[in-house]
């Protein structure tokens, strides 16, 4: 059964506020290992088997010290529901449907 | 200058593992404050005058309880950049942008 | 009553890896506010009433800035129960008291 | 060389709002793993080897379960720092050194 599980990989003390950079060599690390994602403006989403992302989250987390980090925080929230099939896409009609129209 | 906020309200204890009813609750009152926002599988990112939002985070904080709950746990990130204007927008597209073709 | 929170804060794009003297800064602002606090390797832990704690939270958030940083991340976690009073102590006790011994 | 971690791990939808007993079962199993650990009251910080944390927090997430809630939410940030040996006590005291006195 799929879990769904945010991730933030962020370098600290990189010379420039910017880390698009390391954001996009970790995405292109996620497309490579098939797994459902969607890119938000604060980390990227995953939609697979929980073992499986654990292990796609180990290596992103290596992705900015082989493009030159020193230090590396990397923030992890999986959210595992076992009593019924859960879905990045089910969990978001889920809440739109119960909106007041 | 804008921020850009993720949340995330979820009530403890409550007798059903679904929360998308207070998220629901929750996301009728961000699109009343008319803010710029985006849901997400994992939570709400809204971006904003970062005291308009923290304002706005306050009043979410207290739908659960609103409606039953007894215990609320918020998340709640931000990310401020002041060199440069920043956008969910433009962060996403920044990301790609860098993406290998 | 009283919550309890968890704060970061957290200057990118500094130019070193080590944020200790942010964190020495904000600390010293959480001590002036009179509040309840812990400080743990992971962050600062306060408790005390939620809207002094948000403003607090939205002091600390401007140290960085103050110091020279152009790019500030801030998380929060807020835990709140109105069933009974809750206190960092009363909360690290619970858990001890249920360990098999 | 060492990372630092904090992990949180809480089930949803349990009928009490209470979940002290969840995180005595996870502290027991941390324990039983022999790595370095504090307890905070808002979630254990670990001090190890990366994977074998990661494989510890693995262990973590299937405890609730093992105990009866179907859906569990686990929240993990890793901070690894590979410019310098990282200990929990000495990041706590790198901040203490530079209070003002």
């Amino acid at each position: 059964m799929a879990v769904i599980m945010e991730v933030s990989v962020v370098p600290l003390g990189t010379g420039s506020p910017s880390v698009s950079r390391y954001v996009a060599k970790c995405l292109e690390v996620v497309k490579d290992a098939g797994v459902a994602y969607q890119l938000t403006p604060m980390g990227t989403i995953l939609e697979g088997e929980l073992d499986e992302l654990l292990s796609l989250v180990r290596r992103l987390h290596e992705v900015p010290f082989g493009a030159g980090a020193v230090r590396v925080v990397t923030t992890v929230k999986i959210d595992d529901r076992r009593d019924k099939a859960a879905t990045m896409a089910g969990k978001v009609r889920a809440v739109e449907e119960k909106l007041e129209s």
